[in-house]
């Protein structure tokens, strides 16, 4: 006992302190274009090509010299000899998409065209160009197409295949050790039973663990281990070639609470203490430039390191590009009381229009169950009245 | 020639007509909680356990009696003795989590302790479940944790492994079948080689199936089909066991365009012709229960119908419940025209904290590939002005 929390560091400090300790991977892997739909490029893309690689007809039609259609309108159709080539006073029919004949200049669609046996009346004056698509018209050769660190979706794979493409180069997905922590927890692998009295099974880890994988990064199940300094250290230092640790549970100020200080004869502990409420606890570290955070045991506590610390540091690892934040603005249907000096994340359910804050113990997961979104509340503010607007983020 | 589209309908029209005309398959398959993270509970889930399934201590501290701190503070504290039971006037060390000793009903926080030898100073009254979180104070037995329908999230799946779960009950993923049509396409097989003139890499069904799995599908690539009537329909029907068939290409009026009919030869064409642009030839049918969605083959053409139709299918197919839209509400940094009897398309880019719409055309699919985000314009609506503010949805 007689430990305290090193200080008690504001979520933007520790969270700079944080990110400011390690560095992105920037370690790269091709993936084939049908599985890299969520992958960030780890390389400019320059077209080795012109898309399309042809000029074509842009409407079903006739191709025609555009010359040879002047002055035509549907009172003075120009006449034209169908055949399959374009030269002066022939035309030639073109589906959309078809390479223009080389003679061509024009299409005239197919609205404006009649035919009668092995002619065509033009009803349309068409310019030079007109329905045509330019070779390169979508993309040229060297144009560039992408730059690294382009978060791919699905019409970008498409867009990479048009340039003859079959794989792309993107950076690979950090590792990151999940580690939980306590003499109290029992394996999952036990869940048909009732664990014993003061035993409980351990579920943060595979919270942890989904919310790695949601989030771009590749968990790795590390297995519980006691709450033992030394065991804890051995659990780090066998987890080191992983590129983020996380610990879950005893990282407190309490007698089996050692993680922070495990971390710290090891490596570097950043931060123990921060002012966000739940999840003070939380303790920030870095080991050989390998990040560690060490994540409460009260699953909501955890659930709020992971959002701030845990995502933010899996996008720098991986370069993943920050999206826009996806936030609502909703009234509050009854009050939310905050406790100044902590960011308070306050659990929100939707109801009609309005949300409405969900009180109930840090400890409690299932009120994260039961939660839409949460709503942040500044360290400078006690709360905000019902009725009042407020940004909610949805929980993933 | 001579064909035209059979009406055209409006967009919500379309949809309903196409969501109408078949249901959500309602297969169910059980998965490991590992894997369950985005997958649709098929069954509501009650809890069999008490969880916690004792009575624990919300604090460290030492387990009392409530009744013998009665009237205890800094100034009068009350001594007890040290002991491994909790009787009158004894008292237990317990750290956060641990089973409360049972003849205890309170525990006094270790800030308001002082232990000397085997006794412990207590310097505050506590009242009977101060400290103390109840048998099942995070869920009840035969509690209603999730109703059937709700759309896992890892903090969910913690809280079905609380429960003592190792695997829940899910729709299964529709699965859908992409198919290619048309003469002009060449297989991404041969992607290193520049296709012959007037031939194209087939990239929209690589588009589309990268989508169908994003929103929650699985998709069956079933390869290229030429433009020819019968072979459409051999393609649609030797992939009638799929719960949804997407045909890309040969969707419009041109001599080459034969999804539609083969489509309403084997079943009911419900809508060909829909108010948006890009997006006009979107064709939606039905047959035998199997939706079926004819893409525009123009890829931003068919990107619009992939997200005015396919999702929407796919949501319906596999249960997926409803979320918020995630819209951001930007200005506009140059004004849109926009057709009158069509929702409008509008590809736009993040500048600063506005929007710019994207000029290109609808076959183009690089101007996708820049786009940040959409505007939809509605039918009644010209346009918007440069400065307004618009809804803008990501490009996912």
């Amino acid at each position: 006992m007689g430990r305290i929390f090193k200080e008690r560091t504001s979520v933007d400090e520790a969270l700079q302190l944080f990110l400011e300790s390690f560095s992105s991977l920037r370690r790269t892997e091709e993936v084939p274009l049908e599985t890299c739909a969520g992958r960030v490029l780890a390389e400019s893309v320059i077209s080795g090509r012109d898309v399309p690689h042809y000029r074509r007809a842009a409407m079903d039609g006739y191709a025609v010299r555009a010359s040879d259609t002047s002055g035509a309108s549907p009172a003075n159709p120009v006449f034209l000899q169908l055949s399959d080539c374009v030269e002066e006073g022939t035309s030639m029919w073109v589906h959309t998409g078809a390479a223009l004949p080389e003679g061509a200049d024009a299409v005239v669609m197919v609205e404006d065209t009649v035919t009668a046996g092995n002619m065509v009346e033009i009803r349309a004056q068409v310019h030079p160009g007109r329905n045509v698509g330019q070779a390169g018209e979508d993309i040229k050769k060297e144009d560039l197409v992408f730059e690294e660190g382009h978060l791919l979706r699905p019409c970008d794979a498409a867009v990479l295949a048009s340039l003859g493409l079959k794989r792309a180069k993107v950076f690979r997905k950090p590792v990151v050790a999940v580690i939980p922590t306590g003499d109290e927890l029992v394996s999952r692998e036990k869940a048909g039973e009732v664990p014993p009295v003061g035993m409980v099974l351990e579920t943060n880890g595979l919270m942890t663990a989904l919310y790695v994988e949601k989030w771009g990064g590749i968990s790795r199940y590390a297995g519980i281990v006691p709450d033992r300094p030394e065991s804890i250290k051995e659990a780090i230092e066998s987890n080191l070639d992983a590129d983020m640790i996380l610990l879950s549970g005893g990282t407190s100020v309490g007698k089996r609470d050692h993680a922070p200080e495990a971390v710290e004869s090891l490596g570097k502990l950043l931060v123990h203490g921060v002012g966000v409420s739940p999840g003070k606890p939380v303790a920030l570290g870095v080991i050989n430039e390998t990040p560690v955070v060490c994540l409460p045991g009260y699953p909501v506590a955890g659930l709020v390191a992971l959002y701030f610390f845990v995502r933010p540091g899996i996008r720098k690892l991986g370069s993943i590009p920050e999206m826009p934040e996806f936030v609502l603005r909703k009234q509050l249907a009854s009050k939310i009381s905050s406790k100044i000096g902590y960011v308070n994340f306050i659990r929100v359910v939707f109801e009609g229009n309005k949300v409405r804050p969900i009180t109930g113990k840090a400890g409690v997961l299932s009120s994260v169950a039961k939660a839409d979104g949460y709503v942040l509340v500044p360290e400078n503010i006690e709360g905000y009245e019902e009725g009042q607007e407020v940004d909610v983020f949805l929980i993933e």
